[in-house]
């Protein structure tokens, strides 16, 4: 036998001999690497940035990555979520990262599995990876949380991220501000700041965060320029900004939408720091993860040298 | 020469010292890794257990995993496959692991390659791995074949498995019974077993093995709640499989349909261990073939702890 | 916290340690591996050969290959490629590989990246790697390209190698012979060869190097079968071939078309062997790169080693 592609080819004998490979492979008898962490990423919307600092990450973590291509997938044979998911536990992975355009996709999961999830973007629930690489970026900068002052500008309503942000910075200490057209404005968010208008308090503000419009979503409700010129970073709304106050956005940016093109890379903008930004932190999201959950080589390491 | 983007740029000694490079590593006169084995799987069909489980196989034999997506490769300019198997072969793969919807794909091809071919699925063929994974969860379940006594219940004309399955497991000495509706019959599987009733056989087996009902082929025969009173596995029907008996499904489940939602996760299923098994059993499928040709790094330790 | 799934579920404690875990993390104060070296290839046409090849190549270096597939990436969102390359730059891909539909795309990139760029095909402009795996198999054959007699033929105006190979070989020394229907004719290559009749030339030719018809532009021109006859590589004519003379071609090959289907594996065809060769030409490519940029690991053993 030479190729495997009929049972028909099969004699009773090379089928045990199989059926007794497998179970050497099974118990481990074999020299596989068995310290192997197997982690896929579950992305069910499109994404540049996340999905792939998730898998640099993973890669700088040494884990292996599984692909998992939801174009070519069971998905497309009408397959749940949790079946997808629980099938990708069944066959070894230790560690899911998803993303899905359901918000609380993952409240249906999390009793049912034996492995760590990581929430990479819910409908427009929550992206903790996101938040958490914002406050990086911010602690990297200011050495500090409390008594900084941040503004979050544009479609605070349809954010992720908003949100989120609001929360965690209020929880450490810094001011918020928010600002944004009527409309999309979110009651839910005055617990953690309070909306002011951007040309105000751009002069004060030690971060501007922008939000990324949903041309998809809005592209109706305002011309793009007018956006801009009510709403956007404009290049005279930047002059205004302090000497030290840094430009940040989550990305994909729309050049001249909600911040002007020649903003993008000028040296206070922080936004492709936020990209590199994202890989630490992500690896540090997994790390953590999976020294709770009892899987990780770095363990040891991590208690001799952990600086907190 | 910093990056290269056009052979303008290119002095007629830069392009010597490439091509003396390449050379070189065609030579092997440098430190790569010569002992690398890349794999490819070739899936021209929607799956997720199958691909995945072989891909973590393939992790876990530490082989190279080169990937190949049908919808971004040159298929889509028409190239037969054929040529795209020759060109995997000609770029250095060691083995391929191929499902296609046309049965036999793989009769043009295993004559004229040097490489071994797996097939993970022929249209409505052969499925061997799915096979071979049934069998091992059943021998790791009971120890033995023969008298066990299997029941084969669904779309037996459609399956890629039904025939495979019956064939090894009568070979193996167990005693194999099929239940049906009537126009999903098929006469070639008599000589491996009998057609019975559900509602009498249900009573005796070890081994109740549900198959998928296809969906999006057959939805205009039944009404699915009718299917599954008539012919799928239900609540009720499962109350008077013996005590020791086992549910088996080769997935993606259609809950509901062939076997009631409760039962897939209920303690006599062996759905999501067959996922598992599943992985165990290709490493044995893939090694098997790698040893055939010379090329494992197994193989002395298989050799000396070889069991059967 | 076992899952990761919402800010909601954060002290103020965790977020604290997750951002001295990545802190540590960035400053590399874990054994993480430190020289790993990243790359990503970005096909925004499809591929087989070009795109594998590379994989295999990038593996045989034991590079990380970061996946990256244009259908579930941003670009879908409307992100530029100027930014999709910045985003892979700041994430900490170390070399990136792109073919893109259109001239020239990576005239914009190139003063604003810090990391290395392969072009692997721009629309109907340069393809190097297709290039320079030519010249590796012409001079693996022969030993030398002064007085060698090579004849292109087919779409020349359209082709992304004819320019490059007729320059580069003319370069070389060789002499450059064209031939091709009037309308596929382009005056920009005279600088580098003469046009011929394909059935005088035949038999004085060292090597034919056939073009691929594009079918998808140019089925309407002719019936496949007259040019076949009149501009294609026959059984016949390859007959007219000196003894030692051989048949390239940069594939995938339209069989019947531009060539006969049997001449493909014909003793005197180098389609297959062209293909093995890329894998070397490419790791030479990004080798040399990579040294050129400080980030290889060979960089000793090359200094050692080269023969040239």
């Amino acid at each position: 036998m030479r190729h495997i592609v009929s049972m028909e080819d099969f004699s009773t004998r090379e089928i045990h001999d199989i059926l007794s490979m497998a179970k050497a492979f099974e118990e481990q008898r074999y020299l596989t690497q068995n310290n192997q962490v197997l982690v896929s990423n579950l992305f069910f919307e499109a994404s540049t940035r996340t999905k792939l600092s998730f898998e640099v990450a993973q890669r700088k973590l040494q884990l292996q990555v599984i692909p998992f291509e939801v174009s070519t997938s069971s998905v497309q044979k009408g397959e749940t979520l949790y079946d997808t998911v629980k099938t990708l536990e069944a066959i070894g992975c230790n560690m899911l990262v998803i993303r899905h355009p359901e918000n609380d996709f993952y409240k249906t999961l999390l009793d049912h599995v034996e492995i760590p999830i990581i929430n990479a973007g819910d409908g427009s629930g929550q992206h903790p990876s996101q938040c958490l690489l914002d406050l990086y970026t911010i602690q990297k900068e200011f050495g500090r949380f409390v008594g900084l002052k941040v503004m979050i500008c544009g479609d605070l309503k349809h954010s992720r991220v908003a949100r989120s942000n609001a929360k965690a910075l209020s929880m450490l200490g810094a001011e918020v501000y928010f600002s944004s057209p009527d409309e999309w404005k979110d009651e839910n968010l005055l617990g953690f700041g309070k909306y002011v208008s951007v040309d105000e308090a751009i002069e004060e503000v030690d971060v501007v965060m922008m939000l990324r419009v949903q041309l998809e979503r809005h592209a109706a409700h305002y011309s793009l320029e007018t956006y801009h010129d009510q709403y956007g970073l404009t290049v005279d709304r930047a002059k205004k900004m302090k000497p030290d106050s840094i430009i940040m956005h989550p990305a994909p940016v729309n050049r001249g939408v909600e911040i002007s093109d020649e903003l993008v890379e000028a040296p206070q903008s922080r936004i492709f720091e936020q990209m590199k930004n994202g890989v630490f932190v992500r690896m540090a999201m997994m790390e953590t993860l999976l020294q709770k959950w009892g899987r990780n080589r770095y363990e040891n390491i991590v208690q001799e040298r952990q600086m907190v």
